[in-house]
Protein backbone atom coordinates (compact mmCIF):
# COMPACT_ATOMS: atom_id res chain seq x y z
CA UNK A 1 0.00 0.00 0.00
CA UNK A 2 1.37 3.36 -1.12
CA UNK A 3 2.27 5.89 2.04
CA UNK A 4 1.18 9.40 1.72
CA UNK A 5 3.40 11.75 3.03
CA UNK A 6 2.93 15.17 4.42
CA UNK A 7 4.82 18.40 3.37
CA UNK A 8 6.41 20.34 5.83
CA UNK A 9 7.77 23.68 5.84
CA UNK A 10 11.48 24.22 5.07
CA UNK A 11 13.81 25.42 8.29
CA UNK A 12 16.78 25.26 8.94
CA UNK A 13 16.49 22.97 12.34
CA UNK A 14 14.34 20.35 10.57
CA UNK A 15 16.37 20.12 7.36
CA UNK A 16 19.95 20.49 9.25
CA UNK A 17 20.80 16.68 9.27
CA UNK A 18 20.48 16.31 5.30
CA UNK A 19 22.55 19.98 4.33
CA UNK A 20 21.92 23.70 4.33
CA UNK A 21 18.90 25.59 3.73
CA UNK A 22 20.06 29.18 1.61
CA UNK A 23 17.98 32.02 3.25
CA UNK A 24 19.10 35.42 4.30
CA UNK A 25 16.99 35.37 7.39
CA UNK A 26 19.26 34.21 10.45
CA UNK A 27 22.13 34.61 8.23
CA UNK A 28 25.25 36.64 8.71
CA UNK A 29 25.81 40.22 7.67
CA UNK A 30 28.61 42.25 6.08
CA UNK A 31 27.96 45.73 5.39
CA UNK A 32 30.60 45.93 2.41
CA UNK A 33 31.22 48.43 -0.93
CA UNK A 34 31.11 51.45 1.39
CA UNK A 35 27.79 50.70 3.05
CA UNK A 36 25.98 49.94 -0.20
CA UNK A 37 25.57 46.66 -0.24
CA UNK A 38 24.73 43.86 2.04
CA UNK A 39 26.41 40.00 1.85
CA UNK A 40 24.64 37.84 3.38
CA UNK A 41 27.57 35.77 4.06
CA UNK A 42 28.25 31.74 3.28
CA UNK A 43 24.48 30.51 3.25
CA UNK A 44 26.09 27.37 2.39
CA UNK A 45 29.44 25.95 1.64
CA UNK A 46 29.95 23.54 -1.57
CA UNK A 47 32.45 21.01 -0.13
CA UNK A 48 33.86 18.69 -3.26
CA UNK A 49 36.21 15.68 -3.56
CA UNK A 50 38.49 13.71 -5.98
CA UNK A 51 40.59 14.01 -8.81
CA UNK A 52 40.83 16.71 -10.85
CA UNK A 53 37.25 18.27 -9.07
CA UNK A 54 35.88 21.97 -9.40
CA UNK A 55 33.08 23.40 -8.53
CA UNK A 56 30.78 24.63 -11.49
CA UNK A 57 28.09 27.10 -11.85
CA UNK A 58 24.73 25.50 -13.71
CA UNK A 59 21.68 26.54 -14.38
CA UNK A 60 18.89 23.85 -14.57
CA UNK A 61 15.69 24.10 -16.44
CA UNK A 62 12.66 21.84 -14.80
CA UNK A 63 9.26 21.46 -15.91
CA UNK A 64 6.61 21.23 -13.36
CA UNK A 65 5.90 18.00 -11.75
CA UNK A 66 3.34 16.29 -12.39
CA UNK A 67 -0.13 15.68 -9.97
CA UNK A 68 -0.60 13.22 -8.15
CA UNK A 69 2.95 13.57 -7.20
CA UNK A 70 5.16 10.10 -6.35
CA UNK A 71 8.30 9.96 -5.28
CA UNK A 72 9.28 6.43 -7.15
CA UNK A 73 13.56 7.30 -6.77
CA UNK A 74 16.44 9.12 -4.82
CA UNK A 75 19.66 10.39 -5.90
CA UNK A 76 22.89 11.13 -4.36
CA UNK A 77 26.30 12.44 -5.06
CA UNK A 78 29.17 10.65 -3.19
CA UNK A 79 31.82 13.34 -4.21
CA UNK A 80 30.21 16.59 -3.45
CA UNK A 81 27.58 18.65 -2.10
CA UNK A 82 25.09 20.06 -4.65
CA UNK A 83 23.19 23.81 -3.57
CA UNK A 84 19.91 24.69 -5.44
CA UNK A 85 18.57 28.53 -5.95
CA UNK A 86 15.40 29.27 -7.07
CA UNK A 87 15.29 31.73 -10.16
CA UNK A 88 11.37 31.60 -10.72
CA UNK A 89 9.67 32.03 -7.72
CA UNK A 90 7.32 30.48 -6.20
CA UNK A 91 6.86 27.70 -3.77
CA UNK A 92 9.10 24.35 -4.74
CA UNK A 93 9.28 20.98 -3.07
CA UNK A 94 12.44 19.43 -1.98
CA UNK A 95 12.67 15.72 -0.77
CA UNK A 96 15.46 14.09 1.41
CA UNK A 97 15.67 10.40 3.08
CA UNK A 98 17.78 9.19 5.60
CA UNK A 99 20.19 6.47 4.38
CA UNK A 100 19.49 2.85 5.66
CA UNK A 101 21.91 0.44 4.79
CA UNK A 102 22.79 1.82 1.23
CA UNK A 103 19.64 2.75 0.62
CA UNK A 104 16.98 5.51 0.99
CA UNK A 105 15.04 5.10 3.92
CA UNK A 106 11.16 6.92 4.05
CA UNK A 107 11.50 10.65 2.72
CA UNK A 108 10.88 13.85 4.38
CA UNK A 109 9.17 16.83 2.34
CA UNK A 110 9.62 20.10 2.54
CA UNK A 111 7.82 23.01 0.93
CA UNK A 112 10.62 25.99 -0.23
CA UNK A 113 9.51 29.53 -1.16
CA UNK A 114 10.28 31.22 -4.02
CA UNK A 115 13.32 32.71 -1.54
CA UNK A 116 14.64 29.88 -0.14
CA UNK A 117 17.47 27.14 -1.26
CA UNK A 118 19.26 24.49 0.20
CA UNK A 119 22.16 22.48 -0.26
CA UNK A 120 22.73 19.10 -0.10
CA UNK A 121 25.54 17.36 1.75
CA UNK A 122 27.64 15.34 0.02
CA UNK A 123 25.87 11.71 0.15
CA UNK A 124 22.37 12.93 1.28
CA UNK A 125 19.75 10.86 -0.45
CA UNK A 126 17.34 13.58 -2.58
CA UNK A 127 15.03 13.74 -5.55
CA UNK A 128 15.62 15.59 -8.15
CA UNK A 129 14.36 19.10 -8.21
CA UNK A 130 9.97 19.25 -8.00
CA UNK A 131 9.23 23.11 -9.72
CA UNK A 132 5.50 23.47 -9.03
CA UNK A 133 3.20 24.69 -11.36
CA UNK A 134 5.56 26.26 -14.55
CA UNK A 135 8.88 25.76 -15.98
CA UNK A 136 11.13 26.87 -13.53
CA UNK A 137 15.07 28.16 -13.39
CA UNK A 138 17.48 27.18 -10.89
CA UNK A 139 20.89 28.05 -10.31
CA UNK A 140 22.83 24.97 -8.92
CA UNK A 141 26.57 25.15 -7.42
CA UNK A 142 27.81 21.32 -7.49
CA UNK A 143 31.07 19.60 -8.59
CA UNK A 144 32.06 18.72 -11.93
CA UNK A 145 34.94 16.11 -12.12
CA UNK A 146 36.56 12.66 -12.74
CA UNK A 147 34.79 9.72 -10.81
CA UNK A 148 31.45 8.37 -10.02
CA UNK A 149 29.07 11.03 -8.40
CA UNK A 150 25.68 9.75 -9.20
CA UNK A 151 23.62 7.25 -7.64
CA UNK A 152 19.99 6.13 -7.81
CA UNK A 153 17.80 3.78 -5.83
CA UNK A 154 14.17 3.13 -7.21
CA UNK A 155 11.70 2.46 -4.14
CA UNK A 156 9.81 -0.49 -4.09
CA UNK A 157 6.70 0.94 -3.35
CA UNK A 158 6.93 4.93 -4.55
CA UNK A 159 5.56 7.45 -1.75
CA UNK A 160 2.47 9.61 -2.56
CA UNK A 161 3.16 13.46 -1.74
CA UNK A 162 0.03 15.19 0.07
CA UNK A 163 0.13 18.63 -1.64
CA UNK A 164 -2.91 20.50 -2.87
CA UNK B 1 40.11 65.59 -17.38
CA UNK B 2 37.81 62.83 -16.79
CA UNK B 3 37.56 60.40 -19.52
CA UNK B 4 34.06 59.76 -20.54
CA UNK B 5 34.09 55.94 -20.75
CA UNK B 6 31.20 54.22 -23.01
CA UNK B 7 28.86 51.26 -22.16
CA UNK B 8 29.23 48.20 -24.49
CA UNK B 9 26.99 44.97 -24.14
CA UNK B 10 28.06 41.79 -22.05
CA UNK B 11 29.38 39.19 -24.73
CA UNK B 12 31.43 36.25 -23.78
CA UNK B 13 34.46 37.09 -26.82
CA UNK B 14 34.99 40.57 -24.77
CA UNK B 15 34.63 39.56 -21.71
CA UNK B 16 36.90 36.50 -21.89
CA UNK B 17 40.26 37.72 -20.54
CA UNK B 18 38.68 38.42 -17.56
CA UNK B 19 36.67 35.70 -16.82
CA UNK B 20 33.36 33.94 -17.68
CA UNK B 21 29.85 35.25 -18.81
CA UNK B 22 27.35 33.47 -16.99
CA UNK B 23 24.42 32.90 -19.62
CA UNK B 24 22.10 29.94 -21.14
CA UNK B 25 22.65 31.15 -24.41
CA UNK B 26 26.13 29.12 -26.28
CA UNK B 27 26.04 26.74 -23.06
CA UNK B 28 26.67 22.90 -23.21
CA UNK B 29 22.77 21.39 -22.84
CA UNK B 30 22.77 18.42 -20.65
CA UNK B 31 19.19 16.39 -20.40
CA UNK B 32 18.27 15.05 -16.90
CA UNK B 33 16.12 13.64 -14.52
CA UNK B 34 14.30 11.09 -16.80
CA UNK B 35 14.32 14.06 -19.29
CA UNK B 36 12.72 16.44 -17.19
CA UNK B 37 15.30 19.24 -16.68
CA UNK B 38 17.88 20.72 -18.68
CA UNK B 39 21.13 21.56 -17.23
CA UNK B 40 23.12 24.51 -18.73
CA UNK B 41 26.78 22.51 -17.63
CA UNK B 42 29.27 24.40 -16.26
CA UNK B 43 28.14 28.35 -16.97
CA UNK B 44 31.69 28.88 -15.15
CA UNK B 45 34.18 27.46 -12.74
CA UNK B 46 35.00 28.64 -9.15
CA UNK B 47 38.03 28.20 -8.46
CA UNK B 48 40.09 29.34 -4.98
CA UNK B 49 43.92 28.53 -3.49
CA UNK B 50 45.50 29.31 -0.23
CA UNK B 51 44.72 27.10 3.47
CA UNK B 52 41.47 26.58 4.58
CA UNK B 53 39.72 28.05 1.91
CA UNK B 54 36.29 27.12 0.61
CA UNK B 55 33.68 27.72 -1.92
CA UNK B 56 30.55 29.73 0.10
CA UNK B 57 27.35 30.83 -1.74
CA UNK B 58 26.46 34.40 -0.56
CA UNK B 59 23.29 37.10 -1.36
CA UNK B 60 24.56 40.66 -1.84
CA UNK B 61 21.34 43.33 -1.58
CA UNK B 62 23.03 45.85 -3.32
CA UNK B 63 21.88 49.41 -3.73
CA UNK B 64 21.38 51.31 -6.71
CA UNK B 65 24.24 53.14 -8.14
CA UNK B 66 24.19 57.04 -8.43
CA UNK B 67 23.75 58.87 -11.37
CA UNK B 68 25.89 60.39 -12.96
CA UNK B 69 28.35 57.16 -12.20
CA UNK B 70 31.70 57.85 -11.45
CA UNK B 71 34.26 54.75 -11.04
CA UNK B 72 36.64 55.55 -8.45
CA UNK B 73 37.70 52.52 -7.19
CA UNK B 74 38.64 48.99 -8.11
CA UNK B 75 39.31 46.07 -6.54
CA UNK B 76 40.20 42.25 -6.97
CA UNK B 77 40.21 38.70 -5.14
CA UNK B 78 43.73 37.05 -5.82
CA UNK B 79 43.18 33.94 -4.03
CA UNK B 80 39.41 32.90 -5.87
CA UNK B 81 37.42 33.34 -8.93
CA UNK B 82 34.01 35.33 -7.45
CA UNK B 83 30.71 34.75 -9.31
CA UNK B 84 27.14 36.73 -9.70
CA UNK B 85 23.97 36.08 -10.68
CA UNK B 86 21.52 37.97 -10.90
CA UNK B 87 18.49 37.50 -8.73
CA UNK B 88 15.82 40.82 -9.00
CA UNK B 89 15.86 41.30 -12.93
CA UNK B 90 16.80 44.23 -14.65
CA UNK B 91 19.89 45.70 -16.43
CA UNK B 92 23.36 45.95 -14.63
CA UNK B 93 26.83 46.86 -14.92
CA UNK B 94 29.72 45.66 -14.85
CA UNK B 95 33.29 47.01 -14.84
CA UNK B 96 36.48 45.82 -15.01
CA UNK B 97 40.21 46.32 -16.24
CA UNK B 98 43.17 45.26 -16.83
CA UNK B 99 46.18 45.28 -14.59
CA UNK B 100 49.09 47.77 -15.29
CA UNK B 101 51.94 47.49 -12.86
CA UNK B 102 49.77 45.95 -9.69
CA UNK B 103 47.17 48.67 -10.41
CA UNK B 104 44.10 48.54 -12.26
CA UNK B 105 44.26 50.44 -16.02
CA UNK B 106 41.56 52.00 -17.95
CA UNK B 107 38.12 49.91 -17.22
CA UNK B 108 35.91 48.64 -19.67
CA UNK B 109 32.08 48.99 -19.53
CA UNK B 110 30.02 46.26 -19.97
CA UNK B 111 25.44 46.54 -19.62
CA UNK B 112 25.00 42.65 -18.52
CA UNK B 113 20.47 41.73 -18.65
CA UNK B 114 19.18 40.37 -16.29
CA UNK B 115 19.59 36.53 -17.50
CA UNK B 116 23.68 37.26 -17.31
CA UNK B 117 26.25 36.44 -14.80
CA UNK B 118 29.67 36.89 -14.60
CA UNK B 119 32.71 35.26 -13.21
CA UNK B 120 35.80 37.35 -12.54
CA UNK B 121 38.62 35.12 -12.70
CA UNK B 122 41.11 35.48 -9.57
CA UNK B 123 43.16 38.40 -9.61
CA UNK B 124 41.19 40.39 -11.98
CA UNK B 125 40.70 43.99 -11.37
CA UNK B 126 36.65 45.08 -10.95
CA UNK B 127 34.34 47.54 -9.55
CA UNK B 128 31.79 46.66 -6.83
CA UNK B 129 28.85 45.99 -7.84
CA UNK B 130 26.46 47.99 -10.04
CA UNK B 131 22.81 47.77 -9.67
CA UNK B 132 20.74 50.00 -11.74
CA UNK B 133 17.36 51.48 -10.50
CA UNK B 134 16.59 49.59 -7.44
CA UNK B 135 18.03 47.54 -4.43
CA UNK B 136 18.95 44.24 -5.75
CA UNK B 137 19.59 41.11 -4.90
CA UNK B 138 22.62 39.18 -6.17
CA UNK B 139 23.79 35.35 -5.68
CA UNK B 140 27.21 35.33 -5.41
CA UNK B 141 29.60 32.29 -5.35
CA UNK B 142 33.16 33.03 -3.96
CA UNK B 143 35.86 31.86 -1.48
CA UNK B 144 35.97 31.95 1.86
CA UNK B 145 38.62 31.16 4.26
CA UNK B 146 42.14 32.75 5.61
CA UNK B 147 44.65 35.16 3.98
CA UNK B 148 43.89 38.44 2.19
CA UNK B 149 42.09 37.67 -0.81
CA UNK B 150 41.29 41.77 -1.34
CA UNK B 151 43.19 44.63 -2.32
CA UNK B 152 41.52 48.01 -3.53
CA UNK B 153 43.13 50.84 -5.64
CA UNK B 154 41.73 54.55 -6.07
CA UNK B 155 41.86 55.67 -9.26
CA UNK B 156 44.12 59.56 -8.76
CA UNK B 157 41.16 60.73 -11.98
CA UNK B 158 37.64 59.38 -11.48
CA UNK B 159 36.03 57.71 -14.49
CA UNK B 160 32.84 58.92 -15.71
CA UNK B 161 30.46 56.22 -17.49
CA UNK B 162 28.43 57.36 -20.40
CA UNK B 163 24.81 55.38 -19.34
CA UNK B 164 21.74 57.14 -19.40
Amino acid sequence: MTDILDVQPLIKSSFARFGQVLETEGAEKRLINAGTCTRFHALCSVNIEGEGARVVVNLFRAEPIQFPVRLAMMERHPLGSQAFWPLSGGTWLVAVAPDENWRPGTPLIFSANGSQGVCYAPNVWHHPLMALDKTSDFLVIDRDGLGINLEEKQYEIPYAVAVR
